[in-house]
């Protein structure tokens, strides 16, 4: 699917189609599937350690007791008792929220996907950390924004340039960013640049969105506070289970002032009419047993924080000089910065050959810059298939260095 | 939520929000939810007459032989296995697609979405039958259209009108209907405006857009072609099983050519990456058992004959000289139309403190006609308190007549 073949309603669609192209995401996901690669490209989660038990327990509970209501449609908002229980998991961030300022969406995606919708008309500005979440450029993109990119650096966002560009003047409609161990920076906002962070926007009257799915998935060090927690009135939170739990349910949510809300669940209703009753249901389930999520959440982080170390060691080893990269103290991602000559979106094919994937670095900038860039994902594959895959990838990037300097003596 | 309340980011709201407003459906299912009024707006399926057995079979086969899948990420096109089993629900009514020709969405309601994503710019002329299904309108209307109403009377759409729109030069986008037993117009297109429609959008490069959720539910007569059958190349066909299942399970699809399958594939990526693979899991598996699925739809089906009896008897005893409605061969609505003087939106105060409720006809149409007009539902209260309903709908309408007459003599 990666190119579109030319139809005969080309002459039939909307502008904003001319922008949505297949994504260097989705061409890996079919490579990836191949057993042969270690893909270190898909930030799948590692649902196989949630016990099947659990699950079985759960769904039984739903089908016996709330049958016809996990069958039936519900309210646009989605599922009272589950954004009670959301609730208790923000909380237990240090987010305070009231479910009534709460609108479930299918993944945190939906809610990015409705802010856009909400917010942004063609032409807008729209200010984003750099790299971003792909897919947040994937869902703002669809209603053609212009973009003001905010780099980061060890600490997040460098939030002295956002101050620089609204000095000049610039006033996005929002500030995104993904605060703690962000796909694909890995990195953290620090607590000095969360505080300039929310002042500098009340101050200048531009909301921030800040995803957070990640944030339960702490190897070390302390929990820093929510930028919502800093500000409750000017940030747009958003979070979701597909990290904690599974994102097979769908099930992820936006808390916002009740103004925006009640805009969210309007253009949520023209969307989609509202979330699936049985994963909503399910999910509720699941979080009410809270030793039962904990032990299990436990588990999967100090896998994850594993998987990690396995990532850094390898790399540390394999990589050639030159080379640098983050270092997570939770989430999935690792974010490697090669010397500037290095094609990493041009060198995908070969480390495909090699049976290794990654995602390209150009994925997660609006402008396509990142090329000697790239995300490497260690929350799926074994430790083992982790260190064999880094190794492959050390190997290229050795023979490519070898090459380029045969070449440019 | 009536009232949206005016707040801090009212500056930074897209342009396309202010046609947003909480609908009229929305409000009256909050009213509908008072357990003495009779209900005859939501188009709720009556989800109680499928066995709970049925559906815990089919969960625990998801968690049992496909667990980690059901929990997991899929891909944006939906579950090829799901794909394949809609693609012989398709066929069922007659109409052949290729499960590659095919995206899964949330609900039909979301594959309406996307079609207004990819072909709708701020301005765009679409035709839409008049009146039409209120969430089509609410889904497009997200993408700024303009609209070319085109009215419907006991044999569907008139398709001579769109033939003189087309004649006075005006070209939509495309055309939307939902044939069979529409919502909210119960009746269904007969097979001489089928074969006009499609070969007068074909010639005039216009794509139609088929809606068919009810068209399995038919309790008398033949079936007549899809549109889709009669010219697969111009029909963007979109189905789902909340109708025929589950709503709550939010599993619907599109069927169209691969060009415009491509973009809808990127655009659903956008607006949420995939559907739940539970519920797609397990609708995949729930149809999987023809005795079973054909079973309950026809106990279904055989329970909406018999509340549409009871409606269609009740109104024709109840209902005031001057009233006219439908009567649907299948499906879930009959729509009323009253002397021109009625005003349904502002009798439906009224009607609710008489203890029953209806959806007002400005609901269906973009521009606010048929306010002498009304939906009727009777697919969710047992017949006895359809009856009932009916006939304080028809005292009420009695009522109104005489004061009306006392005023106007």
């Amino acid at each position: 699917m990666a190119e579109l073949s030319i139809d005969r309603f080309v002459d039939l669609y909307a502008h904003r189609t001319s922008g949505m192209s297949a994504s260097e995401v989705r061409a890996l996901f079919a490579v990836a599937a191949r057993p042969e690669v270690v893909s270190l490209a898909g930030g799948m989660p590692f649902v196989e350690a949630l016990p099947t038990g659990d699950i079985l327990d759960v769904v039984q509970e739903v089908v016996d007791q709330q049958g016809a209501m996990s069958l039936q449609y519900g309210g646009g908002q989605g599922h009272l008792g589950l954004r009670e229980r959301l609730a208790g998991l923000m909380a237990a961030e240090g987010v305070i929220g009231d479910p009534d300022d709460m609108v479930i969406t299918t993944g945190a995606q939906q809610a990015l996907d409705l802010i856009g919708k909400i917010f942004i008309d063609p032409g807008d500005l729209i200010a984003v950390e750099a790299p971003a979440y792909v897919g947040a450029l994937t869902a703002f993109g669809a209603y053609e924004p212009r973009y003001l990119q905010i780099e980061i650096d060890d600490d997040g966002m460098v939030v002295d340039h956002l101050q620089e560009a609204f000095v000049r003047g610039e006033r996005p409609k929002f500030v995104y960013t993904c605060p703690n161990f962000g796909n694909p920076g890995g990195v953290t906002l620090s607590y000095a640049r969360r505080r300039q962070l929310v002042s500098l926007c009340r101050e200048a009257g531009v909301p921030i969105v800040e995803d957070n799915p990640y944030g339960m998935l702490r190897f070390e060090g302390e929990a820093l506070p929510a930028l919502r927690t800093l500000d409750p009135d000017n940030v747009l939170y958003l979070g979701t289970v597909s990290k904690v739990f599974s994102p097979g349910v769908r099930v992820g949510w936006a808390l916002a002032e009740q103004s925006v809300v009640q805009r969210l669940v309007l253009a949520k209703e023209a969307s989609d009419l509202c979330g699936s009753s049985f994963t909503m249901l399910m999910t509720e389930r699941y979080f009410s047993d809270e030793a039962r999520w904990r032990g299990n959440l436990a588990t999967m982080t100090e896998l994850y924080r594993s998987r990690r170390d396995a990532m850094l060691g390898a790399i540390n080893e394999h990589f050639p000089d030159g080379a640098m990269w983050t270092h997570p103290a939770g989430g999935f991602y690792v974010w490697v910065t090669l010397p500037e000559w290095f094609d990493t979106r041009a060198m995908l094919a070969a480390a495909v050959e090699r049976r290794v994937a990654y995602v390209p670095g150009t994925a997660f900038y609006p402008d396509g810059r990142g090329g000697n860039r790239m995300r490497l994902a260690f929350c799926y594959p074994p430790e083992e298939r982790i260190r064999e895959g880094v190794a492959r990838l050390g190997d290229l990037l050795e023979d490519e260095q070898v090459l380029y300097r045969s070449l440019h003596p």
